[in-house]
């Protein structure tokens, strides 16, 4: 996600890239007019985007640039992370004077590389209005949805019902298999009628029913921010019995078929419960 | 539903109308160019559809127009019925000569008005050609999804999957909420992001935000097709875990807040255990 | 089950006992006193006695006897079978001058042979006390708990209790070995606290952690009860989100281990889902 | 439950009592034989206990205490606390040289006041050694369940089962009220049979069908305990569905009737999901 993100950046404003990898940030530089920048020059940014796997992958960046950190910087986090660590991460920077938000984003590589993905961003109303015209670079929908952690939240959210969406499409077309109707077609007027949702409608013809699951975005990922959307709920003592499900059929998922499979393989969850194949 | 869909049929062919309320007749025929019958006209006609609230008002239907039905017609029953219905109408049916045909209709009074419904139709396939025509005068993606009681099973899939992303992007919604995230951005984000579904991009907006909910599908009637689902499911010896939590929230939601009221006031049951309202 | 409930009817009454297989019911007649009968003369008796493995099996026995039953006799199933069947089984018995109750039993071939098992009776008071000393002859705690129909549906409710109670207990165990815990003391201590259930102290040490899983009582028929606790739920528009998990997730792990070993195996369905094995 | 458990201490060794309010600890001194004491003083002793309502009561307590800890002592936690708590109050002990066991109890106040109560503990094997004495004081059932947080990992298991089971079982009579079935024998029955639990057997014929409710164990206690349970599922990433959604409901009725009212009133949530009364 991280390499179209930054090429749309860097086509705004002058942009230095670094990758633990050197030769990946030469490689960005190369095609995309950025510049290949060491950590300590990277940390020196007006502006800084990081894209990682996890919360923790943040903490532990942060803590490499530091010392490096310019005052009045803001530190723009697009990871899928966690609002507690937001929050955290949030107080640590202050220390040192830089601004923080949470800006993670939906819409996949293709939306990154059309520049048109959505941006969910958590933090003060006047950070945001300092960053905005760069997220709107690879944004399509750029919207601030609260303090910080409130994108993290949403996003945890939006994948949590995508989990649930491919999952109960799931359930339904293996029920209707079991009972002898053409999946082909079912699928079809489904996706023209009330039930229909992006997972429906983007993943089951494409991913399932062909049996290919390219990998895109890994099943381990997806139950972890199942189990984000879970622990926030429990952190404001809330009851979402659907989401609650959906995060432990997921880790059920993980646990059974791997964590680095496309996520989209969480369907063989339902086909084993089932004893059919979703074909 | 019901009557625009007749007057598409009416556009097409000679088309009879019968309703308990002659008067009721009387009105489309002078709207739509349909001519107003009594019961045993109506059931001399070479297809018959039926549109009705379940399908024990369509074996009462079929009771009172048994001895008038004409041998080598076809009844297209539009109903959301129960799979086990249509086996059971269409060998009653086929007693006296008449095929049969489930086919009931996704898209609601607008998409009826429009010609673009989705049909998902249950049949033998030479049957379906016959009948063909006149769905397409009402449809948009009007599709055979397998044997008598497809259509039905797809139908009962499909609203219980419309009901589930309603009541789970509630449950997102109202987490969210206890979190201090803005709902209004929240969903406008989500509803361009992966997470989106039919329901939370038609009806959560318009209809719970907004405190209207106005009457359109009732709540006791999806619960009803909830409940359908989750029987197909047990009949095959099938396992789905969110249909089947689904029809039991359906059913609380019923219980609480009345059948008549409409279908998106469910979300109420998610307020109420969560001690918040989306708005 | 049958075998030791009609040695006890035997000590009590004269009894003819009836099996598809003649020499079982010689073996019966040899060893506890019973006469082995042929069908239309065991259907000629003041009380039957039936206990089958699924209503089904009733109605066809019900078929075969109908036309050898005596006026005034009394029909006495301890199949556990669905209420509905047993609605159409008195009415189909009262056509012919025979009374229905409905008597389903707890406690297991142990029980049955020590006399001390649970019966809960549906049907007619008056009815009841006709049949009540011989029920009493194999039952510890025999109450009537409703009208016909009432036994069947109470015993559905303990036996997807008795399942729910199983796999919730795996559950725990299979989180609390995940989380380092020893699981015999856990078990231990669970068993003399407020979380223990009939389930948990006395079937995980004896065959769960031993991994003997000695067949009993088939998990398929444990998945059929729990199949039909659900219906009876839908049937009356009931919200039981716990028993209607519990209905999918033993669908489940008779689909995934099979139907035939003992209900306990149901166990692996959680093993499978978390990695980890319960001993 | 303190006070029951500190008096059969006091039976044991020389027992300095310590509380907020001096005269309570005065009054267990004059009642039961023990010392009311200073925090400073209590904080000298060779065996401290707490008994608290949650590990944050814990962490503020040991707070207060840690200058005044004797090097050598052992710090035993009868809280029902969190894993994740007990592993960094163990860590924050160790530093001023005192070791920590988490030794959660189950059995009420009658349990505590008896002796019986059940007792599980997580420590290293040699400092429960040295508390096993004083443990078996009040415990009926004393066994250590693994390392520091396994004891409060096994309780909070135990409590969400129970839960599970009460809520269960009021599904279970809800749905069969709404069949016509009697209550009071019903539940005799199934205390009888394989589908009983320890909520079954003493709380409902108790606390829900005379409508007490007495005030014993607070609903919000049990629903904290219940997410401390679903928390440490997530922790190693394990699938609990039941669990999960035991949590949520026991939420749902904590936001529904309240937080401070006994535990069993849990029930209410199903009564109102069904629109019965359960008496």
């Amino acid at each position: 996600m991280g390499v179209p993100m930054a090429a749309h950046v860097a086509r705004t404003v002058p942009t230095r890239v670094w990758n633990r990898t050197f030769s990946r940030a030469e490689a960005h530089a190369a095609e995309f007019g950025s510049t290949a920048a060491a950590l300590e020059d990277a940390a020196g940014a007006d502006v800084i985007f990081s894209c990682l796997p996890t919360s923790a992958e943040v903490d532990a960046c942060i803590g490499q640039m530091l010392p490096f950190l310019r005052r009045g910087a803001v530190w723009v986090d697009c990871t899928s992370g966690r609002p507690a660590a937001a929050r955290e991460q949030a107080a640590r920077l202050a220390e040192v004077g830089v601004a923080f938000v949470d800006a993670p984003v939906s819409g996949g590589p293709a939306g990154a590389r059309a520049g048109t993905l959505a941006v969910m961003v958590g933090g003060d109303e006047a950070v945001f209005g300092r960053v905005r015209a760069l997220l709107d670079s690879f944004g399509g929908t750029v919207l601030r949805v609260g303090p910080v952690g409130s994108g993290f939240a949403v996003k945890a959210v939006n994948n949590v019902l995508m989990g649930l969406h491919l999952l109960s499409v799931a359930e339904g077309l293996a029920s209707l298999k079991k009972q002898g109707v053409d999946l082909a077609p079912a699928l079809t007027v489904l996706n023209a009628s009330s039930g229909s949702s992006f997972s429906s409608q983007n993943k089951v013809a494409q991913q399932v029913f062909t049996r290919q699951f390219s990998p895109m975005f890994k099943l381990g990922l997806l139950a972890k921010d199942a189990g984000i959307a879970l622990e926030n709920v429990q952190e404001v003592q809330g009851s979402a019995p659907l989401i609650a499900q959906t995060a432990m059929m997921l880790r059920a998922a993980q646990q059974m078929i791997g964590s680095d499979v496309d996520h989209t393989e969480a369907v063989r969850l339902l086909e084993a419960l089932n004893g059919v194949e979703l074909s």
